[in-house]
């Protein structure tokens, strides 16, 4: 009789062509792939000839055994040329763009865009689509009446020749291998894996076919790596594969213990970002836009140091020209120009409650990705892919942390459509927030470390 | 911008639903599992609620991770209800069964079952078939021509009510979660894991509607487990699982260093095992038979000791009482009986060629799996599920571990049909021994150990 369940493997392979599942074994014995075996698993993967389940159950063990850093390269370029790799050689300027890893308020992108492509670099941004607690850029940008993240790759690229900026969502044709893999770690539990994140990340900007990439990696309660070390370990995995893989990049490690900026929500981070092109809005997120543009400035190779780079930035919006910008790049891809001086065409919420300051004291923050989770079980967020996004929703938060504040004070601002799950969201508010008898020993700075400088 | 491949998990769940991809996590996280959290799984992946590639992401985290004695307590009893447990509650005598996990030679199902059946218990055996290099009792009573294995359940009970015995395969009814998981398994690497064997083997067992259960778990060169401690944790947990779910349930620790008997392949062995219902056959193979008979008499509570059901096994042999009743159990399941006295009725192959020693010595073994997997290169065994069979195609083993041979002298003869694969075949059943210069040292008993006596 035979061991049931046992007798199924192959210890000796009849035949000698490599099999899915003897790399699926390979990996999940700790043993290292070669870059031909990852590219028959993706390439395969991708095709459709290996099944979904054999992907999981090698993503699994990629997971849990981890990949060294041939064996990351290696599946960053399968992924990479899994599709199409955009070449803008026609483009003179240099190609630049910006990531962030994603927190709650963080709409720097939608400001150093205009601002770098003003600047004299072209700025061909894919992004993504906010899932969670963390909102996407793709969501905030459809908060403008008319505006179209879905170009086709050639109206893209007139769009870029045109005014030197593009936001556009990924196309079939870049990096199908990482959409695919991308899809099943989410329903599989294989998401938050540093090799894994670094590969899907790099594929796709890398496919933009650009010369230089500014990391912006979120450290804190609002991000999704919560401590230091991991968002470190993270920025310098992909700083690394992106030189390898011969390009200029920088990650800057950033605080996100708090919202960025005193909005979140769809249009009201529209109409942040608008505030910060005219030369206002909160201070945090300006300076953190200023800095951003800066680093791409130099590795643009438009200005001789990042110091130069952030007087150019400065300029940018001094002068208007990155306002400017932005109204091209809105009209361009379709979208209603006039929201950047009638707000009012931007979507708003019929309703408004507050959460106020349960004590007296210091303000201080015990879990800011409690924020963004409100704010989608409002109604601005998904849970699933396929639910629809109520960009009027959002949050005002009118304190910082370290803030004194006094009992029954405005902390925040709920602006919102729907009230099935106010209560609900406005305890998550409430908890998030602690009020301390002391003030703060220290203040941290927004920009934490820098690496790969 | 949100961090792709990161944002698409909820770090708090709008939902208290239990969902399969925070129980992949969990599992991931090396946290336990509750028997409400894998009976959701597992029921759940049994009904098409969950997909494969959930279930495989799973199974390889508990592959990875294991599973604690709870867990997999939980996981086989889920596994045995997910079908029909059988209910002999009609036939008064015990019923009892062997599992072995399985050989090169491992016939002892065709000589025990008869035996303990002519001695007064109930074996009603469903068994595996054959892959990679183990054979499968399924396929070798196929090797009798007419023999049915596909008896439905009413068919099965009615064959176990009149002669004690019944040999049927694994059908839609009994333990279903264990079908699908199995499959799902052999193709995700997903197979050589303790726990998971354990509920496989045990899920189906205890679906037969047993009261004990005799394990033969292999251990050496040419078993699944190679080394002894292996089979050892393997025999204890499955053990204990028998045991916590009310059965009687002991194991053997038998040698897999060389095969069992001197034959191997279908035919052969169906040859092998009426020879040792004569009171023939090789040593090895009717000891290890009656052992195995002698536990079955003793668990059965047919005798009040071990010794004295062997004395019970060796008095059906004697007797012909145990060949009375194979003749019987053949004939009910539709088979040619009379391949008991005319061997000529098995299918024969049309070749026959020799490996010989290539040296003067003492014979060892050092791949005894090899062997396996000559015979099932030459058509003998299966590569994957659809395969078919020659079941003419066999070994015959001419020298044991320990024996002195000359230069020249005949080892193995082979029995074969087909020459595509000849050669290669027989480079490997050459290369699975080799000649020493000196005597082994000692004399390993066939039963190594006890485990649950």
């Amino acid at each position: 009789m035979t061991l049931f369940g046992v007798n199924a493997t192959l210890p000796i392979a009849f035949s000698t062509r490599m099999r899915a599942v003897d790399l699926i074994r390979k990996k999940r014995d700790s043993k290292e792939l070669s870059r031909e075996e990852i590219d028959f698993l993706v390439s395969g993967y991708t095709r459709g000839e290996i099944p979904d389940y054999q992907m999981a159950a090698w993503l699994m063990a990629v997971w849990i055994r981890g990949m060294n850093r041939a064996e990351l390269t290696a599946l960053t370029e399968v992924m990479l040329h899994s599709g199409e790799v955009l070449d803008h050689s026609d483009i003179p300027r240099k190609k630049v763009d910006k990531h962030s890893t994603g927190g709650v308020g963080d709409k720097t992108s939608l400001i150093l865009a205009p601002i770098v492509a003003a600047g004299g670099l072209t700025v061909p941004m894919i992004s993504g689509r906010g899932l969670g607690h963390t909102g996407g850029t793709l969501d905030k940008l459809e908060a403008i009446p008319g505006f179209n993240v879905n170009l086709s790759l050639t109206e893209f690229r007139k769009v870029l020749r045109e005014c030197g900026m593009g936001l556009i969502g990924q196309t079939a044709e870049i990096a199908p291998a990482d959409k695919k893999i991308y899809a099943l770690r989410d329903v599989t539990s294989t998401v938050e894996n540093v090799g894994l994140i670094c590969a899907s990340i790099m594929s796709k900007k890398l496919a933009e076919g650009i010369d230089a990439l500014v990391l912006d990696v979120k450290t804190g309660t609002g991000a999704f790596m919560k401590k230091e070390e991991d968002s470190v370990q993270l920025a310098e995995v992909m700083v690394e594969t992106g030189k390898r893989m011969g390009k200029k990049v920088v990650a800057l490690i950033t605080d996100m213990n708090q919202p960025l900026g005193r909005m979140a929500g769809h249009a009201h981070e529209v109409l942040e970002s608008v505030e910060v092109l005219k030369g206002k809005g909160p201070a945090d997120l300006r300076d953190l836009s200023l800095d951003l543009s800066a680093w791409m400035f130099f590795l643009g190779e438009k200005t001789k140091s990042v110091e130069e780079g952030r007087r150019l930035a400065e300029k940018m919006v001094a002068t208007g020209q990155a306002l400017e910008k932005f109204r091209q790049g809105i009209r361009l891809q379709g979208g209603d120009e006039r929201v950047v001086d009638e707000p009012m065409r931007l979507p708003h919420a019929r309703s408004h409650t507050e959460v106020v300051s349960a004590a007296r004291g210091y303000l201080g923050i015990q879990n800011c990705e409690q924020l963004g989770t409100a704010l989608a079980m409002l109604g601005g967020g998904r849970e699933k892919k396929e639910d629809k996004i109520d960009h009027a929703v959002g949050l005002e938060f009118h304190k910082r942390i370290g803030d004194r504040v006094e009992k029954g004070e405005k902390l925040v601002t709920i602006h919102y459509n729907n009230d099935a799950k106010l209560a609900e969201a406005k305890s998550l508010i409430a908890s998030s927030y602690v009020v301390n008898e002391s003030a703060p020993q220290e203040k941290r700075p927004l920009v934490r470390r820098i690496i790969g400088a």
